[in-house]
This record gives C-alpha cells, sequence and structure tokens, in this order.
C-alpha cells in the first residue's frame, strides 16, 4: 500500500482556537464568522467549543472557506456540535474542557465572553500562547502586574497575528 | 456571507477509532492500514490515539483513501502525532486519554494489544459502544458471565460490523 | 505560626485503592468490608470510586478503623458520595475518572466488577501498580502473552501483598 | 460489621478551596497560613493544588488546627504534594486539574496569584460558587459587566464568607 508524499500531513499547518460567548452581539457574530473565513482562507485549523454563539460564526465562517474546524465538546455526543462543526471531539469533561480547547492551538482569537472564555484565555496564557484580544473585552486581564492579552484593532490584524506569532 | 447546504456537516458521518498496541506484527499492520483505507473509503472519520504501531497503520490507509484521521493525543503537542494524523487533539491528559479515544464514536475496531487498549475497549463497553476484534487477541473478555466483544474474520467483515452497528 | 514534626504528613503514608461491582453478592461485600478494615487498620488511606458495592463496602470498614476514605466520584457534587466517604473529590470525568481512582495509589485490590472496574484494572497495570485480585473474577486479564494480575486466597493475603508491594 | 452511628461520615461538612500565587510575598504566605489553620478551626476541609506558595501555607495553617488537606495534584505521584498535604490526589491532567481543585468545595478563598489563579476563579464563577478575595488583587474581574468576586477586609471576614455562602 504506497503512499504518495502528498498524503503526509504538514506538520506545520496552522491551529487557532477562536473563543467568546456562546451568546454575543450581532456584531461580534459577523466578526467571528469574519475570522473563521479569513483562518479558512490562509489555510489554518479552527478549533473551538464547538458549541453556540461565537464558537458557531467562527465554524461558519471556516467551513465557507473549505477549512477543517475542530469542536472540542463538554459532553459525550457528536451530537451537541453546532452544524459547522467538520470534528467533533466529545470529552465527557464539561467545563473542565476548556483547557484542551487551547491546548493544541498556536494561537487563540478571544471574542467578549464570559468566565468561560475567561478560563480559556487563563489556561492559553498559562501555557504561552499568544491570545489576540477582538472586540472590547477585557479592559485587561491584570496578572502579576502585566497584562500578555494582544489587542487587535480588526479581523484582518488579529488573523494576520494569530497566523505569524 | 452566505453559506451553501454543501457547507453544512453531515450530521450522519460515520466516526469509527481503531485501537490496538503501539507495538504489533506487519501482519496487523498489513490488516490495520487496509482498514483505516476502508473506512476511508466508505466516509468514515477514523479516530486513534494519535501514536505509533495500529494507530499509524490505521491512519495511513485512512489517509490514502482520502478520510480525516483524528489522533487523540495523551500528551500537550500537536508534534507527537503519528505523520498521518490530519487533526491533532493534543490533550496533556495522558493515558486517561484512551477515553476519550473511544468516546464520540459510533464503533470501535480493536486489534491486539496491551493494557492501554485493554482499557479503550473497557471504556467502549462501558458506554455501550460496539467493539469488533480483528486478529487473535483477547481470546476472551469476561465481564459478569458475558463477553460482549464481536469477533470479526477479516478486514471486510470488521469494517462492515463498524459501519452499520 | 509553628508547627510541630507531628503535623508534617507522614509521605510513607500507603494508599490503596479498592475496586470491584457498583452491585456484588454478600459474600464480596462482606470481604470488601473486611479488606476496608484491615487496610485501615494498618494506617492506609482507602480510595475508590465513591459509590455503590464494593466501594461502599470498603469504605465502612475502613471508617469503622477509622481510617481516611476517599471517593474519587464521577460527578461533580460531593453528594453522589457514599457516606463512608471521608474525603470525597468530585471530578466531573464521568468515567474517565477511572484512571484516576488508581493513579496515585501504591496498589489496587480488586473484585469482581464489570467494565469499570475492567478499565480501572488495565490503567493500574498500564501504570505498573500491583494489582490483587480477590474472589473468583477475573479468570484471566491475557495481555500481550502475561496476565500481571496477582491472586490472593483471602483477605489476609490481599491486604498483606497490598501492604508490602 | 456493626458500624456506630459517630462514623458515618457528616453530610454538611465544609469544604473550601484557598487557591494563589505558588510564589507569594511574605505577608500574603502568612495570611493564607492563618486562613488555613482558622478554616482548619472551624472544621473545614481546605483543598488546593497542593503545591508551594499559598497552597502550602493554607495546608500549614490547616494541619496545626488538625484539619485535612486535600492537594489536588497536576502530575501523576504524591511526592508532589507539600509536606502539609494529608489527602495527596494526584491527577495526570497537568493544568487541566484547576477547574477539580474548586469544583468539589462550597467557596473559594483566593489570593493573588497568576494565570493558574485566574483560571480556578474563572472556572469557580462559571459553576456559580462564592470566590472570596483576600489581598490586593485582582482589581477587577469584569465578566459580562459584572464582577462576582467578593472582596474581604481580613482573615476572619474571608473565613467568615467561605463558612457561610
Amino acid at each position: 500500500v504506497a503512499v504518495g508524499e502528498a498524503a503526509v500531513v504538514d506538520p506545520d499547518r496552522r491551529y487557532v482556537a477562536v473563543v467568546g460567548g456562546t451568546v454575543a452581539s450581532d456584531e461580534m457574530l459577523e466578526m467571528a464568522e469574519q475570522v473563521g473565513r479569513r483562518l479558512g482562507e490562509r489555510g489554518a485549523v479552527v478549533v473551538t467549543g464547538g458549541r453556540d454563539g461565537v464558537a458557531e460564526a467562527a465554524c461558519r465562517g471556516a467551513v465557507a472557506a473549505g477549512a477543517t474546524t475542530v469542536g472540542i465538546l463538554p459532553g459525550r455526543s457528536r451530537r451537541e456540535a453546532n452544524p459547522f462543526v467538520t470534528v467533533a471531539v466529545p470529552t465527557g469533561l464539561g467545563d473542565t474542557r476548556n483547557s484542551l480547547v487551547v491546548m493544541g492551538v498556536d494561537a487563540v482569537i478571544a471574542f467578549p465572553g464570559g468566565y468561560g472564555t475567561l478560563s480559556e484565555m487563563a489556561h492559553a496564557l498559562l501555557n504561552g500562547k499568544p491570545v489576540v484580544a477582538l472586540g472590547p473585552w477585557p479592559a485587561e486581564l491584570p496578572v502579576e502586574g502585566r497584562d500578555d492579552v494582544i489587542r487587535a484593532d480588526d479581523v484582518d490584524g488579529a488573523v494576520e497575528l494569530a497566523m505569524v506569532l
């Protein structure tokens, strides 16, 4: 069974997590969809928590660009994934899975969210992952006298940072 | 941003886990590759622990058929995936991730392996997932007076069972 | 704030997991309670999955001997612990927590059980923990041509092995 | 095997997590030790991540008061627990265990810390647990327009809140 060179997976393929609220404003959802689309156009795998709101919008955009979207789900069933998740990964870990959403990625783009989003940002920063904030939140994330969150002005800026940092 | 119907992910897409030893005989590796290829040809997503041996062979076969291969990795880095994993999911859970390898699938095809493989079979059976054994192991898995492992005679039989059960 | 030497925790204190069915025969439950009591009398911390059956019986015996009993629970609430768990550890991991039940112990005593018990034995053996079987199960656990499960003839023998191996 | 009423574990026993930096000022460590001692004197089980800094200070104080201290450890060995952990729970989950540190408790007392501490506070708030901050951090934790962190003026106030909320 010969496998051509092309079949080997590109080890430099970029993985980017998009996190944010399960409920979000129309403006944020529109931006999240654009982020997903741009990431997809640039060949990135888009990783999310697989549910509603920002995650679904980002997946929708990425799928429109033909990208792979990974949903790291809190429950045990693939059925809880939003319809734009191409690869559903049930974990059965509940909110504990938040750290897995950001564990395997090269960068995180964060939209406004709640404590779940905050936990994902904290886990990413704890592990030295670049976290790019898009939107008006958080005003600051002051830990040990510094704030490591990178602010992006717009979708293109956020995607560029997530692809190169 | 319009998304065509085709972009929506097929909710009935089949996910099948292939488990077995990280070290295996040439005969078993050849069979695992054939299993991966057949599953890929039938449109299944192939889920493995993402490492060597049976997992790598199954991924190699599936990728040759153009399939998606998910590697649920024990460590925190995508780099530990074998080169035929198209979607790497680092978990940082160590062997505890074994239950996640079989959690989100519709069926499991098991090749001979060690205690890790045994743990994956046990977790799958605990959750009522069909487990199809291929190869000379285990002779039996006697739990509560019964053995729920289904025996397949060959690759085609195993794949057929994993696709329809 | 001075702390006396006696307050420092003995690093050589023994931890032993007791696993087995959530449903078990009266004979097995009686043996599990005796195992818990003997372990407690010898100063061991008894670790279980914290639920019914063998786990509860072992905890009951250990508590009667004044021992600490740790329940590594599948859900998110301490309330699901049996009434003889002195330290409840909710994990929210579901069955995935089975690997944690045996992770931190020095040895495992296994009573007959189902696939959950089998997964705990597999995880323990995968990590080189001594597993002592008590009762008529399993007849064998054949992995890679060998069976590492140690058979004990009776309660005293099982406890002795779990305390010294 | 009769077990007296007294042997049954009190289901209303209070569990309180104490979180904060693995490196902390002498003033914060002194306060953490006092918090542990007060919690222990009031009969609480003190839960921490089991390592250095604030966790160790809180455990030291609690042990001096005769309390049980649970260390939910990131690694697989009990040996990584600080010497004042009376019940060590290795998880092998790495930082993902942070959510487990606060999962099973009735309240959390938070000292200044880094992203790990922030993740623990976020997980606790996500699950509706009272989080009482002691010390100059965080200035705010603005999520969805509100900050649910409760500020305590001193050790006695923090312990009182953690015992009654």
